[in-house]
């Protein structure tokens, strides 16, 4: 039995599982796999390269299936062009987080794409709807990559108050398998968004040692700070953090985050260097709190169908049970 | 339909929600309330005062409902003839939170109670299950007062699997509604554990200004660290901080921590006072990040009954409907 919910009504989709457009790694590739497993796949235009984004939007031909493009809202704001090669691929809707949606907004509408804002805070949230937000993500800071501090259970229960039913909510971060997916639409949100359990997969455009890291960490062997983002010279705006393994370069300056800036020419350096050479003892895995969850490295369609098959075993167990036993149910799953 | 799992039935009791054992705040007159309507309270021991605890002990005459006693186990190693006043009394259990609880667990036992104990990662319930606790507790980061920096998503998830189904599992940090109640027994727990929202209520030991302070709060206004322990020279070992809600205080000092400390003298001082006038401005709410969820001062028993029967009715919809909509149910509920 499938779980329709007004989020893969409004979306067109049979699951109510989103790939998070993570900069680089959520390619073409991945997107038409998620897609095509009947989730929602959004291409990670993140800071916005055009050549890369001309390249990847090129390869959505023959693709069925709907597909978003994600951008990072205060980076596109400096080369606002790179929407109009978004919108000419056909994507069903444009995801923007970080920043004002408003100056975007009226161009994707226009062009009959859906507008999927992410929001970490309920201004944010305000300023999404008074922008014409077609579905609102609420990600917690269990979330890989950039975020804020507010967690999960938090935003999503506060968010799932504000929106008050205007549009589908999705729940973002610390989710990476059926338990999370059925506990955030019992908690009232309409789907989920996956970074982390996607970048382990087959098709992600990451590095294999990357992907085989993340498999290796244990819950609670991430960090949400500012260190990778002052080691690569890409400063953020306040409130935003980002989440990465700890590795040695982490535990190096975990806490020495001033000394840092004081040295970040020589040990930027030092890191851009170990990046171009795949060296994640000092460059970040960007990896989420679900790490813990993820053992493997699937194609991206077996995760989509594993994740949804859980969740309603899980829901449908309760469903059918005479007495709602979650252990019983639990056990039953594995 | 009641919500019957694995740790009613270990407790005795009719619905799977806990009473936090706030130092104080929870006194026997709350435990009474909360273990009368059902759920299972459990006192407040803390850092151990002699006289309040034989004083509070000695008012659960005549009480046919099970109920506990906490203790903050660092704390009470300092004084384990504590432990007697509390096994004398015959609670049901005794839960030990922030600390190996090996010493304390066989007079427990053999005192004929259940060893409860908060964990806040796995290293600390690998711990408990060796000391033969009975129940665990994962307590997120959204929990106010002491914890660490796991949120309840993720903690919860890890210790179901290290746990296994040996033990009854309860979720506490973030939950104050039926929706967190029915969220976590999807999740996996099987009950969860409340402190704040119980702060706000008739019965508990707290000042009417805190408790109004709580209702007023929005989500987002509560914070992690160390700035009233340091500021009422009550340090606590790493990794434990505390939450308190954000008041003039916390806005001084938050990120100035060192500062605070080379002025510590003269900060404790103003602090002392603040608190013993019942100045919230200075004096710390402790409360978690679900103030945003708590807008009332209802009777403890109202508190269970109305979380009891919305987590019923979420979990009851999703079973009788054809269809899980997940966004229909949350209206029903409304």
């Amino acid at each position: 039995m499938p779980l329709r919910t007004p989020l893969t009504e409004k979306l067109g989709i049979d699951h109510p599982v989103l790939l998070a457009p993570m900069d680089v790694v959520a390619d073409a590739r991945l997107v038409r796999a998620v897609s095509s497993a009947g989730g929602f796949g959004i291409l990670g235009g993140g800071y916005g390269n055009r050549t890369w984004l001309a390249q990847e939007t090129a390869k959505f031909g023959g693709l069925h299936a709907p597909f978003g493009i994600g951008f990072i809202t205060w980076s596109l704001a400096k080369q606002p062009e790179l929407l109009d090669i978004a919108l000419a691929a056909k994507p069903a809707a444009v995801m923007l987080s970080f920043g004002d949606p408003a100056r975007f907004a009226p161009a994707i509408k226009s062009a009959g794409a859906l507008l999927i804002c992410q929001v970490q805070d309920e201004a944010m949230a305000a300023q999404a709807l008074a922008a014409g937000a077609d579905i609102l993500i609420a990600q917690g800071t269990e979330a890989g990559g950039h975020g804020a501090s507010r967690t999960t259970l938090d935003i999503v229960a506060a968010i799932v108050d504000l929106a008050a039913g205007r549009v589908p909510l999705v729940a973002a971060g610390g989710i990476a398998d059926g338990r999370g997916l059925a506990a955030m639409l019992t908690l009232g949100a309409d789907g989920v968004l996956l970074g982390t359990r996607f970048y382990a997969s087959e098709e992600a455009n990451g590095a294999g040692e990357a992907k085989r890291r993340i498999c290796a960490a244990r819950a609670g062997e991430t960090v949400r700070g500012i260190i990778f983002d002052l080691s690569r010279n890409n400063v953020w705006p306040a409130p935003f953090t980002g989440r990465c393994l700890i590795n040695d370069h982490a535990r190096r300056w975990m806490g020495r985050e001033v000394e840092l800036l004081q040295q970040v020419a020589g040990v930027s350096a030092d890191y851009m260097k170990a990046r171009a050479e795949g060296n994640f003892d000092v460059a970040a895995v960007i990896a989420g709190e679900a790490v813990g969850l993820i053992h493997d490295i699937p194609p991206a369609g077996e995760i989509v169908e594993r994740i949804v098959a859980e969740a309603e075993q899980i829901l449908q167990g309760r469903r059918n049970s005479s007495r709602p036993l979650p252990n019983s149910i639990e056990e039953e799953v594995r």
